[in-house]
């Protein structure tokens, strides 16, 4: 998954409506005269992401491959007063998609790696941006009979390291947040039996399954001025049961 | 160094006239209704780190050895019309002082040990609360010539992941900071010369070095809210010349 | 790049002549009656670990994809006296293989993926074996414009962790190596140069470039039975240049 | 703890009477012609150590605080017909280590910063030395309960690098051995009931707790030859329950 500022055909109204805050604004709204793409946005930690970066500021497009999907997210957006548009995002014609589908590391690093250099231009062009890529805690402690997904999410670390390297000379950081259990639909499985989840909130030190609004403020906070120092870096959202040292 | 919301006699004032915060504004002034207790903070870093949280709305404690230095910062931050109070803290009686000030190993790990001992009983009674500890990058790729503060640092990144375990029953959090080279009195000797920090900075991905305010928004955010699935773990903020995979 | 313990049918002879070491004499040749596949060994790092592992007490499968390198491989290791044969080795099929090549991601991360799958049978049947897997630095401090290779590099720091855990009730180890500079014709454009290997040596610790040999003694040592409790772990192997916290 | 090769006035005849092995033969008596010091060697990993080093050919020097249990050590290994003497081991004078004694952060980072450079500069005389500090798993996951042990133990993880920076110029390499859960008195509390001992095999990959023994082979490696290029590094021995990306 990537999160990107991007400006797609989409959302030009809004890109040209964009008016410049005043810099004792900033921190107010943080992400003020930003456009932010993201990616598989309709649903669970996405779409945290996207409603934290509106309500902080930004123009939100919101982006998955089914149009009724966005319709719906966008609509629910533009409910609470947020400035979003939605487009359905392809990688590529649909037979390379196909292909790219074929296998997780294809989806989960390669199309990231293409997205990402698709908008860099863009962001060179508005003097600079941020990408914010969403691997796992998997990354680090693989879940059991997940390999591909596991191993696509330690390359996206390494990815991460990489664009950082590369797009420096463009102002664009890029950095990680490696997500532990979040209650979505992709970990039900974990979650839906009540035993097995107090077993697992058990074993936790904040003994609770995180939020996808757990993932939200560090997308915002790493997409803001503040951040502008932190490039290249991950950070690990997961209640303590996996971190750095 | 040691950042810790902390309720000393000297504040006690201030902490009577703390203000519940709607949630609704929670997003404008994150840290509101918080007491935040920093250390060594008179200059550079910690200074930095002291002036925003208190911008985004805590009540700040600014601590350090010497009075005349705490005056100085207070007066300067209230000048701003912040809301600071001033303690000079001691960490223990004198004569403890003088043999922990003995290595840099006691100073960086048991002093920051013990004052977080010191402070949490009551953030238990307040409910929870958030420590960040700031260790370096040092800590992984080691200074030349400054061994013992290097090994301090890489104690601190231990004592984040250990205090986080044993804190979390008390609803406090502990994540600790990595900055790279922030132009302070303390790097002087790096950047002073202006054909070394040339030289400094053509080997960075981002070229610049780093301002003592890149360091402070990273901690108003893991002491907000929107971190509170956040422990035991480091951000390094180095821009991009050291990263976690 | 792969190592692996295979019985490849070219080799079946020695695989069958394979004589039971007293466990007296494990320390003098640890790897007596072991039978290791080696792919990409006619050359650099792979030859140098081929050589040692057959200097240790191995029958050693010589692989390449060419016929020709494999031959004069095998004729200059019989030379010296060691049990050693031969294989071209191909991935899957011709046209599949094409398609493999696509992508070094491929080539690095898939296909020591499918390999590992392919000859864990023929281990299992014989009680256990010992992969090991060969990252590069790279994974972790990118080298500059190598972003694919480096990519791959990191995700293989993931296969190693996940192939630990599935493999692990095979009785089958899976560890992993990351060279730093080494003397190979892959790094010859950054030591071929005089002034540019001085500049570079200049920066190390072990003041001189990694020798192929370097890695091979590494390699023994995670395949011997010294190593039976090490499993999913990665060593650097870089003369101090980068190394593991 | 510390390992390391040291010239003690205890051992001076066996010094004397070392030999030069040929090269060829340095492979099966990988240690010939070293001598090792090997701290708190009395018992569990660093009997296990000891009595590795010295069946790979090294003199090996027993060391612990307590005469008795020196005495016990020699006279057991000697027993086995290997070159083994000892030595009670003091860390500075009587009252200075009743104060190191005091914490254990000082006893396991400041006595093996003090003891190293104790031994250095009679490395140096010998053309250079190896020396491999014992960390732990606790170093990166920390043990419930036991905070100063595992901070002491990050610490270490930090020293090995600082050292192996420093001790480079004198040819003196430096890595670090992170145990998992090895059978030994310190961890009895862990495996001695049955049922608990049952339920912590079921958690691991390799469903067997570890032996003193499998931290013995890769310190011996780790001081041979076959480890000339690698320096600064660590490497858990866990049986897969915790590993390096």
């Amino acid at each position: 998954m990537l999160k990107v500022r991007l400006p797609l055909g989409a959302c030009a109204r809004s890109w040209k409506s964009v008016r410049m805050a005043s810099c004792g604004m900033a921190r107010r709204n943080p992400l003020e005269n930003k456009v932010a793409l993201v990616t598989a946005s309709t649903d669970g930690i996405g779409f945290a992401i996207a409603r934290r970066l509106a309500q902080d500021g930004a123009h939100v497009v919101v982006s998955s491959r089914k149009q009724q999907n966005v319709d719906r997210a966008v609509a629910a957006l533009q409910g609470e007063g947020l400035s979003v548009s939605g487009t359905v995002c392809h990688v590529g014609k649909a037979e390379d998609r196909e292909r790219l589908v074929a296998t997780i590391l294809d989806i989960n690093v390669k199309a990231a790696a293409l997205l990402t250099k698709a908008v860099v231009p863009e962001m060179a062009k508005r003097g600079g941006g941020s990408i914010v890529i969403v691997s796992s805690i998997g990354a680090y402690s693989p879940f059991p009979s997940l390999g591909p997904y596991n191993v696509s999410k330690t390359a996206l670390l390494g990815l991460t390291k990489n664009l950082a390297i590369e797009l420096a000379e463009w102002n664009v950081r890029v950095n990680c947040l490696a997500p532990g259990l979040i209650k979505t639909s992709f970990s039900r499985m974990l979650w839906e039996d009540q035993a097995r989840q107090e077993s697992i909130k058990a074993a936790m030190q904040i003994k609770r399954i995180g939020k996808p609004e757990d993932c939200a403020g560090i997308v915002s906070f790493l997409c803001s001025e503040d951040a502008s120092y932190i490039t290249g870096e991950t950070v690990v959202v997961a209640g303590g049961t996996q971190s750095h040292l």
